[in-house]
């Protein structure tokens, strides 16, 4: 067991206790790598301050069996609901909690009901291992800034190669190979979106040759050792039409904004706030439809969301985007991401050696 | 409106009022991408005898409003939850359906709690359109076979530069490259699994460089317009030892002899049955721990799935792989996956023109 996934299983034997828990049902797999180390597909934890259960079939039995330390493995022969009934029941739990936003209907309904014939309780509950992720270790700070400055240098590149002629999916494709060549990979697929197509907020790249004069909207991630970086620039070729300019330097000054404003005890959602009255008071406030920005880590979103309805306040090594835009349809659209740390006073601009 | 997507529409309608229901929430993409022919990402569906509605928030909307046809659009402004309830609402819905294996509990609890307000009964559903989706059209098949092609010339190419020295990650990057040559790309992260590590059946690539006498074991799939084929083979280098040529023959052998079992009215587990026990028989069956296949077309892994629980009769034009394998832990495993197309006779074996 590596001392640091102790640690946060402690903290989830803390967070039990205070929902008067005796039990916890883990499904959601980033969840899991984060508790165990172990990088999880199709698996499950029952957690108990007296024993840990990794659950898993045949599939993932030996790599788990060799790798994995510090749980009780157990495999699936059969049903996994009627599996977790039982080790519920010889472990004498009475309350078991379950991740209300991860676990089907379906899966719910089949454990429920074999529970509650042992008269044990079934607890939906919301984002109690997410919210422990929300504050990011040394160690994970570090896999973060890698990914980062891998990301960094994969834009750099694109400012090398993009010319009028290439297609989104060829500059996309050249990119992928730049990041893999760095022993790292894409966080997601690769946007690349030239001329209109940078109006669509989560467009897929296509065969759109760019053009001259053209706007290509890039927005890449990159994981590293399964944690990941998200950033987004806009190049321009050739001659700024000047509402480009307007628009850029309006996103860009929202943006800059909220950074500055970041300090302690404020509460997310102003963070949020403040990039979108910018934008609003300029005029263009229907143009900014999405959350200000996301947590990112283990997974490319996830807590905190930046946005107007998250009223927690912020806390040191919280690591998230800060993505102002303004799509206008069917002509451009302008974004632009960074990736911030509150050190506990300020903002830390983890990609400000990306120019913008 | 595609024709085509009208009458998948009308399929949904007929299972509709056999199971009594006036109304149908879709939430899983696949699915809303089958019904809508739209590429669907964070958006439902809202299905009903009258009226049909897409819905999906600001991020999405000009790209649907653009592309869509035939679906009345909805932008979610809130929460989706009452949006969907005051939709129930306005349709006069008495008993709306949802997919239970693929709504979260928390969702169904909200969406349930509006409902219950308005006396609408909300009932979960199995499988659905997973089970129209079972049954490829010539479109669909188009697609696929398409897709099988690149990834046959994709083995090929593999045949040509695997060799020693080279790492895992270094073949599985050269192999997508290839892939995304012609104008498709990996449906799912390629598996290069070299010596003892082809014997975790869902291996990761990684580091490991590949050795003059290793066997290395390739599962790869290519999408190709929207649609995905999914393949294994293993090769040798060097000089072949005895026991994976056994190994390799007893495993290729209980393929073939379930691929020649198949014809009109055989129910699918007993296809799975004859693979495993040509296995078992040779006194190997505790090292095939996996269902026999699964179906492949806009997912991986759909419907039908070729496992002992499944007593579906096989119908015409289900495409789905057979994959019997056997894995000696910390030795090597072999496994041999093929696609087949039932044409309403016998077996087509879609990846015949691939070597094994």
């Amino acid at each position: 067991m590596i001392k640091q996934n102790l640690g946060r299983l402690e903290n989830v034997y803390n967070q039990l206790d205070k929902l008067n828990l005796d039990g916890f049902f883990v499904s959601h797999q980033p969840n899991i790598t984060y508790l165990t180390g172990f990088n999880s597909r199709d698996a499950y934890l029952l957690i108990t301050k007296n024993k840990n259960f990794f659950i898993t079939d045949f599939r993932y039995w030996y790599e788990a069996k060799k790798y994995l330390k510090g749980f009780y493995l157990k495999k699936i022969n059969g049903s996994i609901f009627s599996l977790i009934v039982n080790l519920s029941k010889s472990l004498k739990i009475k309350r078991l909690g379950f991740e209300t936003k991860y676990l089907s209907h379906a899966e719910y309904e089949k454990i429920k009901e074999g529970l509650l014939n042992l008269g044990i309780e079934f607890i939906g509950v919301w984002d109690l291992v997410e919210h422990l992720r929300e504050i990011k270790s040394q160690e994970e700070l570090k896999n973060i800034k890698k990914a980062i400055q891998i990301n960094i240098e994969t834009f750099k590149y694109a400012r090398r190669i993009i010319k009028p002629g290439l297609s989104e999916r060829q500059i996309a494709y050249k990119l992928e190979g730049f990041i893999k060549n760095q022993g790292a990979k894409p966080a997601f697929e690769i946007i690349v979106a030239g001329g209109k197509n940078s109006s669509f907020c989560h467009y897929i790249s296509g065969d759109y040759k760019i053009k001259n004069n053209d706007i290509v909207l890039i927005d890449m991630g990159v994981e590293y050792n399964g944690y990941k970086s998200d950033l987004t620039r806009v190049f321009f070729l050739g001659k700024i039409p000047f509402i480009f300019k307007k628009i850029y330097q309006i996103v860009k000054e929202a943006q800059s904004m909220a950074i500055k404003n970041i300090k302690k005890d404020i509460t997310i959602d102003k963070i949020d706030k403040i990039a979108r009255n910018y934008i609003k008071n300029k005029g263009w406030g229907k143009f900014f439809g999405h959350a200000l920005g996301h947590g990112v880590g283990l997974e490319i979103h996830e807590e905190p969301y930046v946005s107007s309805k998250n009223k927690d306040t912020i806390k040191k090594d919280m690591v998230f985007t800060l993505e102002p835009a303004i799509y206008l349809p069917d002509r451009f659209g302008i974004r632009i991401e960074d990736m911030i740390r509150f050190d506990g006073e300020k903002a830390e601009v983890l990609s400000a050696a990306l120019d913008k």
